[in-house]
């Protein structure tokens, strides 16, 4: 069959996982064209496709075909894409030794930025806190460049997770602006993890009181503080040489 | 006098500066928020302070008091700022022995954030190629946290400038995703320049063929390419070690 009303209740409930209420509530999300349905399907977290009628696709799981005018009913594109995704959430899997801390970061596309350079530069972990921007939310999923499905990606109260990482023998530095030490101290460390904070505040106080220690970036006077996602991505670059 | 209507025809002019024709057309350009302001005043780019009535700000510059009204009526933004500020465009300063090359990027916040890390790393120019997004979008300027005011930032047909330049004694280097030197070559070198290319395609072909080398950061393979903001970001931050 193919869905040609918006009417339709199956129609509504996919469109409707545009929000993170119901995300949560069915434990799914969506992703939009064909680069990220490969991506999910690969790493098994494809449900359904949705693919606009007419059209071919290589992938074929429980497909839900339908109209142009169903497909820019659910998409939240300008211009839709003739196949989207229904996904499982991310299974949660073992920690490594290299985590990243995700302290209340509000820009969909700065998370998505940092997701993508943690794959290239084989961080194993990200641990978000529950004040950051959902990691199902479309920006950050098409930022990431569907990096999300190749990366143990997990939201936590991060004081909590702290306090476990530290017993666990990891070294868990988190980034200032304006002074700290050189990444290099992290370089000797076996088992790290490196929190990065929101946009306007940086890494928030309570968290700062119980880290291990400090690194910063250097940089030229003039400019006060570099983009979270350029400095995040310049210390796991630091750290994969 | 206080601009209380959006029919005066000034404030049809100052509001027509969001669109890059009357830019252009005027060499002007708007920046909002107090931060933007004073450094556009810092720089000698300021012409006027755009000011919300009653509200008090530390610089007077040929004032123009408005209403919430007509501020709102100017704004790019969902929520006006009470300041906003008319600059004259960049002027072209000498180059250094630093310079970046842009060719076509057009998402405005990678521009800004580029335009950002050049600050921090002391890039000392950026030459932007002519289908390179508007240096004087409001997004580009927001993105950049008002560092384009302390850079040298200009825009040229970049193949006649790569020429000038190795004609010059720069040793002129442009990025590749997939393969390349390492960022080290290009330490022993007194004068640079450094090409990046735009979001899905890279440097073009015609630009490539034109070059002394290329570059490229080394990634985990499961990750096919890094933000060209964050890519830049982390070859001016190796440069400037």
């Amino acid at each position: 069959m193919i869905y040609s009303s918006t009417d339709n209740n199956k129609i509504k409930d996919i469109k409707k996982l545009n929000q993170k209420k119901y995300r949560d509530l069915n434990n799914l999300f969506l992703v939009e064209g064909e680069h990220l349905v490969e991506e999910a399907y690969k790493s098994n977290n494809l449900n359904n496709v949705i693919i606009l009628e007419d059209y071919n696709f290589n992938i074929e799981k429980d497909n839900i075909v339908v109209t142009d005018k169903v497909m820019n009913y659910i998409t939240e594109l300008d211009n839709h894409q003739k196949v989207m995704g229904i996904c499982s959430k991310l299974k949660e899997k073992e920690y490594g030794n290299k985590i990243l801390i995700v302290d209340g970061i509000q820009d969909p596309g700065n998370l998505g930025t940092i997701i993508r350079s943690a794959v290239a530069f084989s961080f194993d972990t990200i641990i978000l806190s529950n004040n950051t921007v959902d990691l199902y939310n479309s920006k950050v999923i098409r930022a990431s460049q569907g990096m999300l499905f190749h990366i143990n990606i997990v939201i936590k109260d991060i004081l909590d997770e702290i306090n476990k990482l530290k017993e666990l023998g990891y070294y868990v530095s988190a980034t200032k602006v304006d002074s700290g030490n050189d990444i290099d101290i992290l370089k000797e460390k076996e088992k790290i993890a490196i929190i990065i904070g929101n946009e306007g505040n940086g890494v928030s106080k309570e968290v700062l009181d119980n880290v291990s220690s400090y690194i910063h970036i250097p940089m030229n006077s003039e400019c006060e503080s570099l983009n979270v996602g350029v400095a995040t991505s310049i210390i796991m670059y630091e750290l994969n040489k």
